[in-house]
């Protein structure tokens, strides 16, 4: 038997006929089933019968257009699978000697025969791009697929994504939708044809995540140099503190929500997690763009500043501010007048972990008079993302930018116990 | 005895006449000599005479003018105290509850006695400034005010400096000083007024490092919560990576150079120093100011940067893209005309930690197609910087924002062996 020759298998109660996909591990047989489904058998207690050898060459075009929509094991949870692009749903592109995204849902579970066995695997392709080029509109088109997604009854999702601005997705995902399903991102740093690749690990723990009880907006990404453990991270509270590293992914200001062990497929977390059956779906994706992150940094000149903003027009500004939350002092009456003109101007901090608090120093306070919204503990990339967000699904954006909503903001800086 | 009160004092073969100032440690007394320079002495081998009791009021606004020009122990190392201002030189500000700065060096000499007997002191004070409010002008007079103190025979100095924007002043003199003796940067995370306060330690640290044989511009902060060392950041690679923790400083990319234990006043570096006689100091504090960063988010509207960008008109700019050193493909025709333009682009990440490296994926390929500068592993802030100091110092300030000159690029992201 090899890959190309339709088969006949039997597994229990179950009976699948269809085309071997290549597969890199012995222990399961991906078939592509007629419908143009991916199904992944456990080998061990399936019965194989070649009825035609070598006859079907397998039409990629034909994989890339169809979306697996039937559960094949009952005995299996039904995982749905988001591609958005990145380099887990990558290949080398050999015309340019590097990578380009080029991989939809189905190739992954081709190209992660791991994967098989372990659900049922519903495929969506909602993108297709590296994720420097994620806007906030694929965000929201994301968002909608998820939600679908889980209406149809799946018992978890997993979003392929590229790592770049996996953390600004994640955390729009993380006010976008009230879930009661986990909401798995994963990504991979290293790209399949390298030896340290992280994909496979990476896309198996993530699905082992969205297979638990728990009920959020997560991040599964390697927590070491060694390929033992992923990390779970909150949506809103992750960070990509490594240009290159596997590990690169750290949840600031908490330790991460629970961890995969690879070797035996456990999944722990550090409190305790139910499925909150009685948990609604719900999802409010709007979004309204015009929110600029601005860092602040000595020699910025205010004049400048002042023509600039007043040209990008902003409906929130997000400062990145030195500290506990700080500008020169100079920029306050530019602040000041962009609150007079409606502005929402929140303040968070360069130092990325710890807490702004703009009641000690002179600056802070006059910060503060001029109606900047200090926030918290609040990273500021997911900052600009609940901005966006707030501007156009409440009532007082200003008032919920503050309010604690998915632990983007938490009551102390202490690690989860 | 006490403090006010005029007294003769013997030490060995030194008599010294002054005012008693108000010391914490009664190790040591601290004088107020005629000429307005302050000495710490070990009142363990001194005879102290009072000549005149109570009768001299301290007038802080005759201290604050006036700049200890005299070594007065021959056996002790001279180390220059440069004010910038910030919480290390600050009091309580009763007026409004809070902090504001308010000391000069010879302030922080009389604030903190542990000082005394440590080294003989040269007090300046460059600017008395929280360190939001630090512009590059002040680095400049900052660079020429220890120039000159290296040039009059300092064997090291330390600079009290705010801790908000610490990290950039320190950059800035490790470009502008060729230095052959220690320039060690030190503040405080929690003012004198608080039970928790790092100002003694640090203070004291960084006077310790100033007389060691290194000859490089340092950064010496708390290493842990506990107080027992600081740890020794090169000034290029330093950043403040928490709000308010006291340990809120960190070396990215390579591990700290040193530390000083503060219970045995050890300094140990993690590789041979030596104080370079043969080094000749130098000082070019030019800098064009005209330098801006902008950190990439997704959703940043190309349009509106464009006019941004036109009005801003700068001779540099430091982006701080995502992973390896990316933007959205949307903004690259925009990079591509200003590089035309003439102005210098360089990338960095907004990982922090780790390399850029566009010659991985398409996005990357193509910025450096269009012109953009790969600045390695050298942080966003430190880029700004350089930038800010290549521009005028250099005969071609675009090589040499990427050639390494002080650690800022480092060979490999490797700790230090």
């Amino acid at each position: 038997m090899n890959s190309g020759d339709r088969v006949r298998v039997t597994r229990g109660q179950h009976t699948h006929e269809g085309i071997v996909l290549p597969s890199s591990t012995p222990e399961h047989l991906v078939l592509k089933l007629s419908g143009g489904y991916n199904i992944g058998i456990n080998r061990e207690a399936a019965q194989v019968d070649v009825i035609e050898s070598g006859a079907h060459e397998i039409e990629s075009a034909q994989m890339e257009t169809e979306t697996s929509r039937i559960s094949f094991d009952d005995s299996l949870p039904t995982v749905s699978l988001i591609s958005t692009g990145g380099t887990i749903a990558s290949t080398v592109d050999y015309r340019t000697g590097a990578v380009t995204a080029q991989f939809d849902a189905e190739d992954v579970l081709r190209a992660v025969p791991d994967l098989a066995g372990r659900a049922n695997y519903r495929g969506n392709v909602v993108a297709n791009i590296l994720s420097e080029n994620m806007t906030p509109s694929v965000w929201q088109d994301l968002a909608e697929t998820v939600a679908t997604e889980i209406s149809a009854g799946v018992d978890g999702v997993v979003i392929m994504h590229g790592t770049d601005t996996m953390q600004y997705t994640a955390a729009a995902l993380s006010f976008m939708i009230e879930t009661p399903v986990p909401v798995v991102f994963t990504g991979s740093q290293r790209s399949a044809d390298r030896p340290s690749s992280d994909n496979v690990m990476n896309a198996v723990c993530a699905v082992e995540a969205a297979k638990t009880e728990t009920a959020e907006v997560l991040v599964c990404m390697h927590d070491s140099m060694a390929d033992d453990a992923c990390a779970l991270h909150r949506g809103t509270r992750v960070r990509k503190n490594h240009t290159s590293r596997r590990d690169a992914f750290e949840t600031l200001g908490a330790d991460p929500i629970g961890y995969v062990n690879y070797a035996d497929e456990s999944v722990n977390f550090n409190r305790p997690v139910s499925r909150q059956e009685g948990k609604e779906l719900a999802v409010h994706p709007e979004l309204d763009e015009r929110v600029s992150l601005i860092k602040f940094t000595p020699g910025m000149s205010v004049s400048h500043y002042e023509t600039m903003l007043a040209d990008l027009n902003p409906a929130g500004l997000i400062i990145e501010g030195t500290g506990l939350g700080h500008v020169n002092t100079e920029f306050i009456p530019l602040i000041d007048s962009l609150v007079d003109e409606g502005v929402i101007v929140g303040m968070t901090s360069q130092c990325l972990s710890g807490r702004v608090c703009d009641r000690v120093y002179d600056t802070g306070r006059d910060l503060l008079d001029a109606g900047v919204i200090e926030l918290e503990d609040m990273l500021p990339e997911t900052a600009v993302v609940k901005l966006m967000w707030a501007l156009e699904n409440t009532q007082d954006p200003e008032a919920q930018l503050s309010e604690p909503m998915t632990q983007e903001i938490q009551p102390r800086s202490v690690p989860w116990t």
